[in-house]
C-alpha cells in the first residue's frame, strides 16, 4: 500500500492553477499581517528554508531563491556592461537589490515598493534574503506605487529590473504588465540602458501570459529575449524578458562572461556563470513557437489575469469536446 | 483574505519530500490495480491530462511528458549519430520506444519491462503516449527483470536508454542505479553505443542523488555529461546522464543538430531541437558544483535510497543547529 | 517532529465549511461520472468503506452509515405504529427503503429520486447499502422530480421521509426544504401520518440550517421535534426534524420501543433500540435554544443556500470587528 | 464541475486515522514551540475559532471545547453531588478547571499538568478558555507528571477528573491510561469520590480504544458507566468513563438535575442541563455492544497504542480477504 510519512502538520498551500497545488510543510511561522495591500506570510518551511507568500502566493524562499534573483538580475546586468544605476520596481525581499549591489560600478539602486509593511518585515525575518542590502548607502528605497515613480523620475536608470508579484485578478500588480507600463519604464532608460521583467511561468499549461508579455515588451523595444530558469518551488520553469535598444547577444561567449562578472562583482554568484548564462538563453522548442505564434498584446484596458484558469478552461473545454465526456 | 478557489473533490496527492505535497486535481480514474510489483494508477487530471502513477510516484502525464522523453532518447541517439538497435529498460508507457522508433535508421527496438500489468494498462488508457509504438513491427516487448536481460543478452546497442522509476526505499528499481548495473550495461553497448539514464531531480535540496547517480556512471565509463530540462509536473528540473566511450560533444552547433534531425526523423520533435539541446547542456553553476564535489558511489552493498529524506533530514539538522530551535 | 503516516496517495476532499475540509483516502473508485443533474462518484475510503459523494458533498458511507439510516427512518415508524405505506424522497442509495422495509407490516413503498444514473450505479456498486431493496417487490422506484410526484399523487401516506441531498446553492434539491414543499408534503399525509426530514447539522458554526428548518416546519405542522445522532463522516452530529399532526412522545419507554421494534421489524437493528433512542431524542442546551430563538422561515422566495459561508462569514466579521484584525 | 472555493492558504491538518485527514484554515499562529514534551501550537482556525493543538493532535477549540469540558466535567460533579476538591490530571487550557470552579463548594481543585510551557501559553493566548480559572484562589497549579503526583498524594478527592492527551503511541500520556494508574487514581479518591475520564472517539472503526478503556477501568470500580458528546471538530463522538464506589444514576430527572446545578453553580452552562445529561448517558446501541464484547485490559505492560492504525489494518484486512483486492 503506498502513502507517505509527512513530517507536517501545519502545511502552506498554493494554488498553482485551480487544478494544482503544491503544499509545503511548515516548521515556524515568523510573521503573518494582513497589510494595507495584501495578506502577508513570511514562514519556515522543512525542506526549502524560509519563504515569503503574498495572497497566497509563493514570492520566493531561501532554499531556492538564488535560482531566480540571480537570472533575473545578472544577464541584464552583463548585456549593459558597467551599470551605474539601477531601478529596481518591488523586489521586497531585498534579495534584487542584493544583487544588483554586488556589482562594485553600481552607483545608485532605487528601489520602489508599495508595502511598507512587507518591507519591513523581511528586513526582520529574512536577513539571509537582504544579506544587508538594506544598510548599503548605494540603495534608496522608495515606499510607492512603481507607477508614480516612473511618472515623476526626472533621472535614467542603465537597468530597470521589474521584480513585481504575478499579474493575479485580485492582486494590485497586474497594470505593471502592460504595454502602457513597459513604455512608461523605457521612458526612464538610459540610452545603453537594459529593462528586464520577471514573466510568469513556462510550463506548457501556463505558457500564454509569458508568451503575450514577451508580444507585449515587443511592441515597445526593437530588440527582445526570453530565457528561463529552474526554480523548484515555483513547480515550473520561470521566464523572463529582457529588452533593450540595441541587439541582444543570445549567444555570450562563456569565458568572457565569466571574466566580466569577475572584473565587476569579484564573484560569489551561486548559479550564474557563463555556462549556465548560455543555458538559460537557449529555451525549449516549444516555448519559442509559443512566443512566435502570440499575438495578443496586455494593455491597461486588456491587462493580463493570471491563475491559468481561462488556460486550463479552453484546455479542459477541449478535451470534453475530443472525449465526450466522463463516463465510469 | 486569500484562499482559493479549487475545482476537483478527488486529489492525487505525490509525496515530492517528507515536506512537499504537490497534489493534482483529478477528473477521471482510468485504471487503479495493484499488480504483482506495485500500486499502479492511471488518472486524468484537470491541467495536466492523463497520468501514469506507480507506488505513488508520478510517472509522467501526457500534458508535459515530451519535456521529458524527448530530452531522454534524443540526445543520446543524436551522439551515436545512425544508431540501429535501442535498448530500453523499463519505459512502460511506450513513449520512450516512441521517440526511439521516430529515427528511420532504427531496426530494432527492444524494451524490458517487469510489470506486464503496468504495459498493457498503458497500451490500453494512454494511447497518447506510445502513438502505436507498441504496434511497431521494430519493437520487441520483453516483459522480465532488466538485470536478467542484461546477464543473458548475447546482442550489442548502440543506445541504451534507462527509463526506470526512481529509486525508492520500497520499490524494485533501486539495484538498476548501481555501478554493477551500468556495468552491465556497458557490457551489451556496441562499440560506438551511448548510454543514458534518467537521473533524478536537479533542485538544490534534492541533487545529491543525481550527483552520486554521475559520480557513480562516472567509474565505468570514460565519458559522460549530465544535463537537464524543465519538467513541470516533477516539481524540480529533471537531470539525465548521458555516458560513452568517446568524448561527447557538449557544445553541439545547433545547425547540425537540426539537420541530423531532419534527416533521420523527418521531424516532429516538440521540444528538441539543436537550440533547445544547447539549452539542456548548459546547467547551472550550483548543479556543476554539486556533481564535482560528489565522492560517494551507488553499489549493491550501498544503494541510492530516493526521497530526499536523508537529505532534508542532513539540511534541517543544519537549520536546527545554527539557530536553536524553533520558538514562538 | 510530529506529522503523520498516510496511507493513500488518492483522496476525496470535502469542504465541510470554506475553512474546514475532511479527507478521505480512497483505495478503489467504483464509479466517476457526470450524472444530468450532478457530479457521483462512489468510491472506496481505507477506513470508513465504500461512499456515495454527490457534487463533491459525502452522502454516505458504508462504514457508518447505519448511524445515519436508522435514525432517520425508525423514529417515524415508531411513532406512527403501524405504518402500511411509505413515501421517500430521494434515499437513491437504498438504504432508507431497506430501513422501511424491515417493518413486516409496509406493504408499500415509494421511492422518487430525480437521478435514475445515482440509483443505477448505486444499486450496482452499493449492495452492502441497499442489501436487495431494490428487489423487494413491496417497493415501487420512480424517476422524477419530488415535488412533481407530491403534486400529482392521490395516495396518502403513513410516513414521509425526505432523504434529500443537503440544499447546497449550486444543487437541485434546495426548493425542497421549504414551507411551500412541506406543506405538499403534508397533504400526502393519512391521518395519523409522519413526516420526517434529515435537517443538516448541528454544529455550533452551522447550527442555523438545522434551526431555521425546524422553525420551517413549524408553521406546517402543530407537533414537531428535533433529534440528532453521531455520523462520523459527516464531521458534525446530524439533526433530523420529525412532525405530526399528534403529539410526539419525546420521552418513550425503551422497553415499549424494544418490544415494538422486534414485535414489527424482527430485529436486526444496529445502533438504534429503546435506549438510544432516548439518546437521539435528548438534544444539548445549546442546540435547544439555537432552535428556540430562530425566527427565519425558509420559503420558495427566499429557500436555504447551504454551506455555511454565510454563519462563516458572520461569525468572521464578529471575530475581525472584536479583535481588530490579524496581527504578528 | 464541483471544486470548492476554500478561504486559507494555511492549513492545520488532524490525522484522524491514517486514512482520514481532517483539515482547517488558520487565519493566525498564537505560539508555535517545541517545549520539553511536545510539539505544542496554538493558533486560529476560520470557523472554530482558537485552538490548542499538541504533537499533531487537536486539543480543543474555543468554538466547540463547551461540548467537550462540560460532558467532561458536570456529570461527575452532579453524581457526588457537593464536591469540595477536585484533581485534574492535564487539563492545560484551564477549561477543566473553569467547570470544576464553577461549583461553589468546591474549596479546592488541583491541577496536575507535565507541560508548564503549554500551560503558559494557554494562559496567555486562550482567556476565552481558562477565563481566568488560573486567578482563583482555589486553584493550584502543579507542574509534574501526573503518576508521580498521585503516588504522593496524602489528599483524598472528591472528584477526578482524567483530561489527558490522548495515548498516542509517541506521545507522554499512554501509560496514564491503564490498569495501574487507574488503581493509583482510585486509591486518592475519598469516600464518595468519583472518577472521570476522557476516553476517545466512539465511532465504528475507532470504537476499541473506549471499549478497552471501559473494560480497564471496570476491573478498578464496581459501578461505571460509559457516555459521550458530539465535538465536531473531533470529527467523531467522543467518549467519557465516569465510575465510583455506588451505583450511578444512569436515568437522572431531569428537573432534579437542574436544580442542583442550579443551586450548586450559579447556572451559566451552555451544553449541559438535565434534559442534555440524559442524551449524553444513553450511547447507540453498537457502542453498548462493542464495550460489552470487549475483554481486553490495558495495563503497562500492553498500554493503549492509539491512532486507528491497528483497527484500521484489520479492517481493512477483512475487506481485502472478503473481496479479492482491488481491480479495475
Amino acid at each position: 500500500m503506498p502513502g507517505a510519512h509527512l513530517r507536517a502538520d501545519l502545511w502552506i498551500n498554493e494554488t498553482i492553477t485551480p487544478w494544482d497545488v503544491y503544499q509545503h510543510g511548515v516548521t515556524r511561522i515568523l510573521a503573518s499581517k494582513k497589510t494595507a495591500y495584501q495578506e502577508m506570510t513570511i514562514l519556515e518551511t522543512g525542506a526549502y528554508g524560509k519563504a515569503l507568500v503574498l495572497d497566497g502566493k509563493w514570492q520566493s524562499c531561501t532554499g531556492d531563491e538564488f535560482l531566480y534573483h540571480e537570472p533575473l538580475v545578472h544577464p541584464a546586468m552583463l548585456a549593459h556592461g558597467d551599470p551605474r544605476s539601477v531601478l529596481i520596481l518591488g523586489g521586497g525581499e531585498g534579495a534584487t537589490a542584493r544583487e544588483a549591489l554586488r556589482w562594485h560600478g553600481v552607483e545608485r539602486v532605487v528601489m520602489v515598493d508599495i508595502d511598507e509593511e512587507v518591507v519591513d518585515a523581511c528586513r526582520l525575518h529574512l536577513p539571509e534574503m537582504h544579506q544587508g542590502a538594506f544598510e548599503d548607502p548605494r540603495l534608496e528605497l522608495v515606499i510607492d506605487d512603481a507607477v508614480k515613480l516612473l511618472e515623476r523620475a526626472d533621472d535614467r536608470f542603465d537597468v530597470i529590473i521589474s521584480d513585481l508579484s504575478d499579474p493575479i485578478e485580485e492582486g494590485p500588480s497586474y497594470p505593471l504588465f502592460t504595454k502602457e507600463h513597459f513604455e512608461k519604464a523605457a521612458g526612464v532608460l538610459s540610452d545603453n540602458g537594459v529593462f528586464v521583467v520577471q514573466a510568469g511561468p513556462l510550463s506548457p499549461v501556463e505558457i500564454k501570459l509569458h508568451a503575450r508579455l514577451h508580444n507585449t515588451v515587443k511592441t515597445v523595444f526593437p530588440y527582445l529575449h526570453s530565457y528561463g530558469s529552474h526554480v523548484p518551488t515555483y513547480a515550473a520553469p520561470w521566464g523572463f524578458v529582457m529588452a533593450m535598444g540595441r541587439p541582444i547577444d543570445t549567444h555570450p561567449d562563456p569565458a568572457s562572461v565569466d571574466q566580466l562578472l569577475a572584473e565587476k562583482t569579484g564573484g560569489g554568484l551561486r548559479m550564474l556563470d557563463g555556462h549556465a548564462l548560455v543555458g538559460l538563453f537557449h529555451l525549449p522548442l516549444n516555448v519559442r513557437r509559443a512566443i512566435e505564434e502570440e499575438t495578443l498584446v496586455y494593455t491597461l484596458e486588456s491587462p493580463p489575469k493570471f491563475f491559468g484558469q481561462g488556460i486550463a478552461d479552453e484546455q479542459r473545454q477541449e478535451v470534453l469536446v475530443a472525449e465526450g465526456g466522463r463516463g465510469d
